[in-house]
């Protein structure tokens, strides 16, 4: 496995791939991976020749109030779990190589109403910072295939919108989240957590659970799924809710009633630990 | 010479080309072809095994009470001009084509700074329209080169930095301003002018004459010579001042103190008909 931090040298080795013929499957990650990125990997190495991971904490999509500084890095780490699962190569470059002018990127990628709700709202610019390192990261890598995890559901409609609207030559690939044996979502943030917080934090999934109970059941009032959600956190002495919402699975629109196929979403601070996660309900779009 | 219509095709052509090792040079316009657009042609078949021209009238860099619709279409002659000067294939999609959802178009790309002034001033929205669709043309044709005319100085610019800041593997060329004999800067909106407007049109360039020639005597001033650009266009009955500005070269702010390569930009309506045009003062910027 080859490690590759400029811009010009892996611009080199997909070149020499492209005249090879060989199709490149990307798995961007912020680094600190766990079996959720893996799974990733293990997708994009079925599907391509070479595989490709980049690890790239993107300051352009962090608040100034939120946890760039703090999130977990530990690259000798995360290299030695890429070549176990098969990556090809590691491209970690620089912030400076990234956005030479940082902290100004004039150039950015906006991608609207799909932004509006969720995440989107409670991290303004959050998306635009996504949106333009993801674009960033295609234009340099040139990928056949990219690979994105469901846990950041929102994201994942994000970029593929994104490509569609700007007719990047890639197909975006999702794999289900990943859980801990109690159901808590693989997140590089759990890291953060206290062994008490560890226990609380499991309310996040635990709600989706009772959401999705409640479905099954024949519910379809948005409002009693979003309150029976909430009774689980409330629960919890460390949870806070940022937001649970109930929305269209494709627009991201918040709904009254679910007809169609739904994600129930939600962002949950635990302490100073901000998660989420998801469930779709009514349709299986775990595989796409 | 070929003429595709579809994405799907143009995708099918540039693949076949790649793997043939063929590198494209990529001629966007908006069609009702001039020298301006020829000479870039020109210039694209001498560094390139293959010229794609686009000719497209993008919708998203009109504001509401712009020329979208009137904008002058003449597919036949644009057609013959473009064989006769040895393009491969004319792209000329439809909108439906370019924006399946349109008016919506959820993603957009952003250039700050650059966009403030000028043009940019005059037509909020326009350079993020040009830069959206710019984004989708070089994602489809996938070039190894670009071609702009310098007439859109500015345009150039925030295509460049676009390229820059979102690493999009394309080398932009430019050529410098086509022009009539008599010195107006060749623009498909030229045909707009009633005999008597066309007289008046000259104001912009025999202002950008003074102001030069102010220039090379030593005047460093731009408030200098900006009256005597403005006194120039002040002597023409049709003619209204948009914009007179000296900036800099590169970032486009306005200067008081010319102390580096910069350009004198102005707009001006001649009847209901806004003309650009523009000159670089003091260093040699026409080739790159």
């Amino acid at each position: 496995m080859e490690t590759i931090r400029t811009i010009a040298e892996m611009r080199r080795w997909v070149k020499e791939k492209a005249v090879q013929q060989r199709e490149i499957g990307f798995v961007p990650t912020m680094g600190y991976l766990h079996e959720g990125h893996l799974s990733l990997v293990d997708l994009a190495k079925k599907e391509n020749h070479e595989v490709v991971m980049s690890i790239f904490v993107n300051p352009l999509q962090f608040g100034p109030q939120e946890d760039y500084n703090t999130y977990p890095r530990d690259f000798d780490r995360d290299s030695r779990l890429a070549k176990e699962t098969g990556v090809d190569v590691i491209f970690a470059p620089s912030v400076e190589e990234m956005y030479p002018y940082y902290p100004r990127q004039l150039t950015t990628v906006q991608v609207s109403e799909l932004t509006d709700g969720l995440c989107g709202a409670s991290r303004p610019g959050h998306f635009t910072g996504v949106a333009t390192v993801v674009c960033k990261l295609l234009n340099i890598i040139q990928p056949q295939r990219a690979y994105f995890g469901q846990k950041d559901y929102q994201q994942v409609q994000v970029v593929k919108r994104m490509v569609k609207d700007l007719n990047i030559p890639v197909v975006i690939r999702t794999a289900p989240t990943k859980r801990e044996a109690d159901g808590l979502a693989m997140s590089s943030r759990n890291t953060y957590l206290s062994a008490r917080e560890r226990k609380d934090a499991l309310c996040l999934y635990e709600s989706l659970l009772v959401c999705s109970e409640l479905y099954e059941k024949g519910e379809r009032e948005a409002s009693r799924l979003k309150e029976a959600m909430r009774k689980v956190i409330a629960g919890r002495p460390s949870a806070a809710i940022d937001y649970i919402e109930i929305c269209d699975a494709e627009t991201l629109q918040p709904v009254t009633q679910i007809t169609g196929p739904s994600v129930a979403a939600l962002a949950v601070k635990i302490g100073r630990t901000r998660l989420i996660d998801n469930m779709i309900l009514g349709g299986n779009l775990n595989c796409s």
